[in-house]
């Protein structure tokens, strides 16, 4: 797909796959990416992604696993169910990242690090080195807890990991409203689950897309 | 269960349940714990974990998430579905790992902390702090693949972790005669997968017993 803007994701969190299909059929026709969330996976396993690739041929599909072992038995799976993108966590090992990333080549599908724990810009050079050019930046739970907003801190990484290489893919309690803070970041896509399932979920997903075509 | 001697853990890491069903029978008597392994996990959703323990009541059974968020959804959802411990990944924030404790309380369950990435032993006297008594020393698949094996350095760390107060199970490729490197460990639990799944699995598991015996 050729992107001159960052994508609209929708993260699909619930239990049950009934909840997930009714939340994303609203704002289908907004969101570019539909993700499989870690909840959803564990709890349906991989016929949740069989069931949203057959429904929703034509959009990228992310498989949220934050895999940190067993790289290549993991991709295979997600990527055979119709995966085109998977997640691994930042703290794999980076032979681990090294095999979901053949797979996903394998696949023309593509990785994310999920940038969880004590990672380093020393990792994220290893990342690119090894093909990945994907990240996942979560703003801090501490932060969304207190009602901080996206700080300092979190852009200038963010920034570092841009220039590393690396598309950043946005996520944390975003807004519309944040989405401006983004534009020197090389923003893959901006992920947003509860705010875009719940029933203003497509007025909410309109707005995400007004900033996003305002600053892109 | 008053535990005396570390437990022999099967970990079931196939992408089908039938597989797994049949890798557990040949070896369930001999085995303590069951483990649904990540792959498993995501593969067949928590079904798995439902129909393992309808058909072992008296196992001790594992769901091996290395969840990094959603600390308390997850864990409910593995714990209602019959897990007494599931796994949360090293890196997760020290709040996903508390919310996952507290709702491993509530079910009498225990979580254990997987230790990937670059975690501290300051980490770990937080874990211990939030109530977390168990932590998994793992040799990575994918680092096993690419020569690495059991040294000197992982002896060191397996001892920090016991004297912070943590018991371990541990994994990687581990075999009958790697278990009396492990005497001074507080070991929980020795956890072999592919190992017991083939069809010697019932002699190799008595082979690892006679070793536990043998050392504690």
């Amino acid at each position: 797909m050729n992107q001159t803007q960052p994508y609209l994701q929708i993260a699909l969190d619930s239990t049950d796959l009934s909840t997930a299909l009714n939340d994303v059929h609203h704002v289908a026709d907004v969101v570019d990416v539909i993700e499989v969330g870690t909840v959803l996976a564990f709890s349906e396993g991989m016929s949740a992604v069989k069931t949203l690739r057959q429904r929703y041929p034509r959009h990228i599909l992310v498989c949220d696993m934050k895999l940190l072992d067993a790289g290549e038995t993991l991709a295979e799976m997600a990527f055979a169910s119709g995966a085109n993108w998977i997640t691994v966590g930042a703290a794999a090992h980076i032979e681990t990242v090294r095999s979901a990333q053949r797979i996903a080549q394998q696949f023309d599908g593509e990785i994310q690090i999920e940038l969880f724990g004590h990672w380093t810009i020393e990792d994220a050079k290893l990342w690119v080195e090894s093909g990945v050019t994907q990240a996942i930046y979560h703003r801090s739970r501490d932060a969304q807890a207190a009602g901080v907003g996206w700080g300092e801190h979190d852009l200038m990484l963010m920034e570092q990991l841009s220039e590393v290489g690396l598309e950043l893919s946005i996520t944390g309690g975003i807004v519309p409203e944040d989405i401006h803070l983004f534009k020197n970041i090389r923003a893959k896509s901006f992920i947003a689950g509860r705010a875009l399932a719940n029933r203003e979920g497509k007025t909410i997903a309109h707005e995400f897309r007004k900033q996003i075509n305002h600053y892109w």
